[in-house]
């Protein structure tokens, strides 16, 4: 590091003043100054004493949609008479490696000054992905000045060091109960980079449709709403690469043995019966060659260190009624409980076989959690004391409680998603390490490409600073944080966001004219 | 012409065989056939015998634009084994002139061939503007063919002849009762050229916010919500230029004397007094310096040929109350209603002297009609008989009726859109002349950046088909174009536009999980 950046540091470490920071999430660090900065309207990006060549210009397409981003909401001035103008961004990134994937080091460091000649910012960060970060966080300190029609940063100098309390800090989006198009999953992956969240838990699948290409199994899709309502293998490939490029990782999940009644509409011997359609036919060695199937075909597609293999809400009622599999069982020595245990064990040998580390939903681990795979990450949705008991048992954990981060549950308000802690009642440290972060959930019942974006923000938002920020600079009164908040959402609107209105409850359109921060 | 082209609109003038045509609004005049010809991935435009030079490159984005959003849904394979393919379109542009104003011709013919080599398609138009159309409905002519993985455009050969039945199709945004960032307004033009309207009435100001810069009265927007909820006037020349390059006009409205309360809050005199704020002070001569400072303003941003100067829902009341103007009225012999009339017309002839036609809400015509300067165009929007009168009266008049267009009345249905007639009972000719047109209304109450695509969509389609397609080929029965229309609303969605489901009130949630198609 430069050592007027050091000193700089060193200064602001003792001279802490901070005037208002309008950055969501709150970074783990953050000092300022008084001074305005114009931004030049050519911007530039150096990579001086970067080790990191960007050969999949990761960087520099970041960069560019930076740009692109601060300086699309109004015309600026082709006149340059205010000074200083800060002329670019030297971005500095430790590591050659950019291939993302589970507990990367997403730390940064961004100076910004208010003197030098010529004038430039500095980014460091282990790897690429914390330079996005950076870039991020530096795209919410630009705003438009009405005077000189430039773009500017006030209270400069700054100087941001920052990384995430959890490592995990994800979004749940689902696609079986409506299809999303291709490009409003892009426009969701592009929001959630403005959070910081970087996990896509896909909900491919379930129930009512199966928009996905499995080229092993190809009448799997079969299942899918209507012709056009499908993802092809590459389009999926394509999303993950669209993700990843963004520092988003993408968790596929492939519900079983429940929410799976649309597998059957291509192959209906995954079904029980005619007439009894779920969970998936456990007795049916070809259930399990199709699970096999599809996780040989994600393992090609989804590169995300974990797998989601559900597990949730199993009603085995067509197990025991259906004359096939009731024999089975009998002849197998299994009850219905037995049968669903066999059926997530052996999912899970299967996914292992790929390389994958499980998630499941937290009923198998309430109904036999010793005997799961010792890496299980056990996803608690039900709420509860499940988390403090997995990893009392010493098992990893995601947080998505229903009753404080299920975005479907419109009466859930961003407040109670702001101050939904996931390490609630776990207090030894080793306990705490084992929760890996946490998840709201965009179920789809009722959304679809009208509303999805709607639903989804301001509160996931809330969310996602309960699981960047330090607990230290979290509020412990929403009120203290219900500015900020409105001011991101407005920033969301501006780059074409639809988040909603902070005021109501979740989607709720505004109720009447005003200002937009005061909505 | 081509003789191979001619010849086939020959053939199909005799032989009108018409598939499943899913391009909205329908056009004039279709017929197709059983082909299915496959998409260059590198389709090209050439201008063969055009006159149109492009130098503003209007055409040429456009093509991109259109190539993008055709592309954008799923992955294109490399590999090319089908055929035939089409390797590019021929547009031919009769006209040099690209300066977009009301009644500029916006016919077109598209023409797309299942047989010849090199495969062309071919659009001729007498402007730019019509072969943006041509471009808009090629568009919705293609699709994703799984088999392939390219786009295909089935049921060729097409041939297409078309041009709008009214001239103006409109679309009302309000950005006083809510602020639209500028990038908002923009995808809502992108979305208006989808169903080929062609008018963006901005409303900019009203008794809430002014948020546009008036640089010959510059406080004028301290009357904005908050510092960064404006527009500069290089923000509204830019709005005009996007638009216009898509072939959407802005009308600029600046309703008066009414609905003008924001107007004091950088200028005070401009109210009545401190205490009753509505309509303009009648009795100051600042107040029409401030119109013509406004209107002078205007007439260097906003080219359209017409400028909407309000004048509805006027509450006289602080004129009678209010002392000094009280007096003014009994010196200059007026009463109330007089002094209204004086407002207006005073209003217009300033709108006059900067060379713009006037549109007034229709409470003018309702009151003094007769009075009113002869090109006034009025804008029906309370209901009822007015339609009738004006044109009897030989004025011009825009549709808005409000219990059918009004688009925040969430209880008007996509079928009311559809099913409203502007030339309901005018039965002259020379009088159904004079209906220009029609307007959907998105006031602004309760709809911000958050709702107002899924407010105006897609119930402003249903009424964008009523004002384009000749009425021999607009249905009598809703339930005929449902299915085409729940399919426009999917390519929506596709395209990034949040349109609501056709089922339920405006902007209702899917209820249920389902195919978009069905919802």
């Amino acid at each position: 590091m430069e050592p007027a950046l050091r000193l700089l540091l060193v200064l602001m470490v003792f001279m802490p003043c901070t005037g208002d920071v309008n950055v969501w999430p709150m970074p783990k660090s953050v000092s300022n100054g008084k001074q305005t900065v114009f931004i030049s309207k050519d911007l530039k990006m150096t990579v001086v004493g970067s080790n990191y060549s960007d050969e999949k210009a990761i960087l520099r397409d970041a960069f560019g949609r930076m740009v692109a981003v601060v300086e699309q909401d109004h015309v600026i001035s082709e006149s340059y008479e205010k000074s200083p103008v800060l002329v670019g961004m030297n971005v500095v990134v430790g590591s050659r490696d950019d291939e993302l994937n589970f507990g990367v080091d997403e730390s940064y460091s961004l100076f910004v000054p208010s003197t030098g000649h010529p004038l430039y910012a500095q980014i460091e960060a282990k790897t690429v992905f914390g330079a996005l970060h950076a870039l991020e966080t530096f795209s919410q300190l630009c705003s438009f000045d009405l005077e000189s029609r430039q773009i500017i940063l006030q209270s400069a100098p700054w100087s941001i060091l920052d990384s995430p309390r959890f490592p995990y800090r994800g979004l749940l989006i689902d696609t079986s109960r409506h299809y999303l198009p291709v490009p409003v999953i892009k426009r969701v992956i592009d929001s959630m980079t403005y959070s910081k969240l970087n996990v896509l838990h896909w909900h491919v699948v379930d129930e009512q449709s199966f928009p996905i290409e499995i080229t092993s199994y190809p009448k799997l899709w079969n299942g899918a709403y209507s012709y056009s309502e499908r993802y092809t293998k590459d389009d999926a490939i394509d999303i993950v690469q669209y993700a990843e490029k963004r520092g988003v990782n993408v968790l596929a999940e492939i519900d079983v043995p429940g929410h799976a009644l649309s597998w059957g509409v291509g192959y209906p011997s995954l079904w029980p019966s005619a007439i009894c359609k779920e969970p998936l036919d456990v007795s049916n060695n070809f259930t399990f060659e199709v699970i096999d199937g599809i996780l040989q075909d994600f393992s090609k597609i989804f590169k995300f260190k974990f797998i989601h293999l559900g597990g949730d809400e199993v009603n085995t009622s067509c197990w025991t009624t259906t004359p096939h599999i009731k024999e089975w069982l009998i002849l197998n020595g299994m009850d219905e409980t037995d049968a669903y245990r066999y059926f997530v064990l052996r999912a899970q040998k299967i996914a292992r076989s790929y390389g994958y580390d499980i998630i499941n939903w937290e009923e198998p681990f309430n109904n036999f959690g010793d005997k799961l795979d010792r890496n299980t990450v056990v996803h608690n949705w039900l709420g509860g004391t499940v988390a403090e008991k997995a990893v009392a048992a010493g098992l990893r954990c995601i947080v998505s409680n229903q009753d404080k981060w299920y975005l479907d549950h419109l009466d859930a308000t961003w407040e109670g998603f702001y101050m939904n802690e996931p390490l609630a009642k776990i207090y030894k440290p080793e306990q705490q390490r084992l929760i890996l972060g946490g998840e709201v959930c965009m179920w789809g019942e009722q959304v679809d490409a009208s509303d999805i974006q709607q639903t989804i923000w301001p509160r996931a938002a809330a969310a996602a600073e309960r699981l960047w920020t330090p607990i230290e600079k979290i509020a412990t009164n929403t009120s203290m944080v219900a500015p900020r908040l409105a001011r991101f959402r407005c920033l969301l609107n501006q780059r074409g966001v639809a988040a909603a209105p902070l005021v109501g409850y979740g989607r709720s359109a505004p109720s009447d004219p005003g200002s937009c921060i005061s909505q």
